[in-house]
C-alpha cells in the first residue's frame, strides 16, 4: 500500500518525550493532568509516522474532536526522564476511533495507560460524520488485532 | 455533626471558575487536558467548604493518590468565561473514591462530564490503606444517593 | 468622555486572582513563568474595566503583540492564595504602550514587579504602527503620572 | 580541568527544544509566557552539559533562586517545531548569575532573546550569599568575553 509503504514501525506507534523539571508538581510528580497531553503529543507523532501532514491535512479527514479521555494511573513519574508513549488503535467505527496509550518510565515501569476517543465531524454542521474509505484503509495496518 | 456543622451547600459542591484566553488553544478552545485540571481545582474548594485546610491536613487521610480520570467532552468552550464545576461522590470504597464531576459553560450547557478516583496510600509502603472510620463519616452526607 | 465614564478604578487597576495548588512547582513556589500569565490577565481585566470587549474589538486598536516582558521577582508564593496584580500604563509610545505591574501576596508582599511591553502593527504587513487617536483618548486617564 | 574536561561545547551552550501544537495559542503562536519556560529548560541541559547533576549537586551551590527575567519576542513561532536556546554566562556576580538566551526558529531566524538572573541563598537565612569559588571556577570557561 503506497501509502505506508515507507513506515518504519511495526505494532504500535512509540513517541518518546521529555518529561521537564518544571512539570513536576508539588508532591515531585508529573501532574495527572499531563498525560493527556503526552497522549496527544504520541498521537501527532503518529500521525506524522503514516505520512499524514497535520491539522488541514485532506488525508486526515479533518477535522475531529476529542470525545473522550481515560486515564488509569499506575505509578508516579517523579523525575525529569525520557518516556516513551504508545499508541494503539483499539477500535475504528463509523465516525469515531479509539486510540489505547501506555506511557512506560525510563525504567520500563508502566506509569500510565488509557484511551483516547476522537470523533470525526463535519465542518459545517458540528454533527458526527463517517470517515472516509480513504482514511480507513490508510489506517487499517495499526488496528490491534 | 460538628464538623459540617457549617457547610452551607446540600447536593452536588459548585465551584465556579474562570477559563482564561490564554487557556484556548489554537482551535480556540480549551483543551482537553485542562479539564482534569478544572476537577482537581473543584475538588479543592470541596474539602475546603467541608471544613478541611489542605495537604497534610489530619482529617483528610492524607496521602492519596489519583487513580483514574475519565472525561467525556460534550461541548466546547470557545471564550474566556465563568464555568460551573460541580463535584459529587459517586462512590465511597474501602480505600477509594470516586468523585463525579460536570462542567457547565456560562450559557448552562454541559461542557464535560467524568469522573476521579482517589486512592488512599499509606506513606511508608506506598500501598492502599482504608479510609479512617472519621473520613468516611464526614463524608457521608456527600454521597450521592 | 463617554467611554470611561462609568469606569470605576482610580489609580491602578487591580486584577484580583487565583494561584491554585497546581500551579506550584517542585520547590513550592509559583513558577517563574507563571507571572507573565497573571500579568496578561489582568491586562485582560483592565482593557474589560474601561469598556474595550477583547480581541477583534475595533477600539482596541487590534492586532498588537507582546514586544518584551520584565519580571523582578521579590518574595516567593508558596501556597494556593488570593493575589492582585496590578496594572499601570507606564507610557504610551508612537506604535508601543508599556504596562507596568506588581503583584502582591494575599499578605500584602509584593512578589514581583515588571513590565509588558506591546505594539501595535498593521494586519497586513506585520509592521508596526501607530495608535489611533481614539486609542490614545481613551488611554490618557490611566498613564501612571 | 578535571570537572570539564569532556564537555563537548564551545561557546554558547545550545538546547534543541520541540514547540508542540498543544503550546500556540487561539492566536496560533506561542504564548508569551512559554519563553521563560524555553529559557530554564535550556539552562538544565547546560547545566547537565557541565557535569552537574541537577537540584541537590553539591556542586551546584543549591539553592539559588530566579530573581529577574526578560524576554525580548523578536518573531512568532507560529507552528510545531524543533527550536534552538543558546545559553550563555553574561555575568558572574557575587552572588548573581547573567544568563543571556536566544531561541531560534526552525528556519534560523530569531524568536526571542533575553535574560533570566539566578541569586544564591543561604538555605537558612534565605538571604544571598556568593557563590563558593569551586562554582566560579567550574563556571569561568563559559563566560562569554
Amino acid at each position: 500500500m503506497s501509502d505506508t509503504a515507507e513506515v518504519s514501525f511495526v505494532g504500535p506507534y512509540v513517541s518518546s518525550q521529555r518529561v521537564h523539571w518544571d512539570q513536576l508538581d508539588l508532591l515531585g510528580v508529573l501532574h495527572n493532568s499531563a498525560y493527556p497531553v503526552l497522549f496527544e503529543r504520541a498521537r501527532t507523532g503518529f500521525w506524522r509516522a503514516i505520512g499524514l501532514g497535520g491539522y488541514g491535512d485532506e488525508k486526515m479527514d479533518w477535522p475531529y474532536l476529542v470525545a473522550r479521555n481515560e486515564v488509569n494511573y499506575r505509578a508516579p513519574i517523579k523525575s525529569e526522564q525520557d518516556v516513551e508513549v504508545s499508541v494503539w488503535i483499539a477500535k475504528l467505527g463509523g465516525s469515531s476511533l479509539t486510540f489505547a496509550h501506555e506511557v512506560r518510565r525510563a525504567d520500563r515501569t508502566v506509569a500510565a495507560d488509557g484511551q483516547t476517543v476522537i470523533v470525526r465531524i463535519d465542518a459545517d454542521t458540528q454533527r458526527p460524520t463517517r470517515w472516509s474509505s480513504g482514511f480507513r484503509e490508510m489506517l487499517a495496518p495499526y488496528i490491534k488485532a
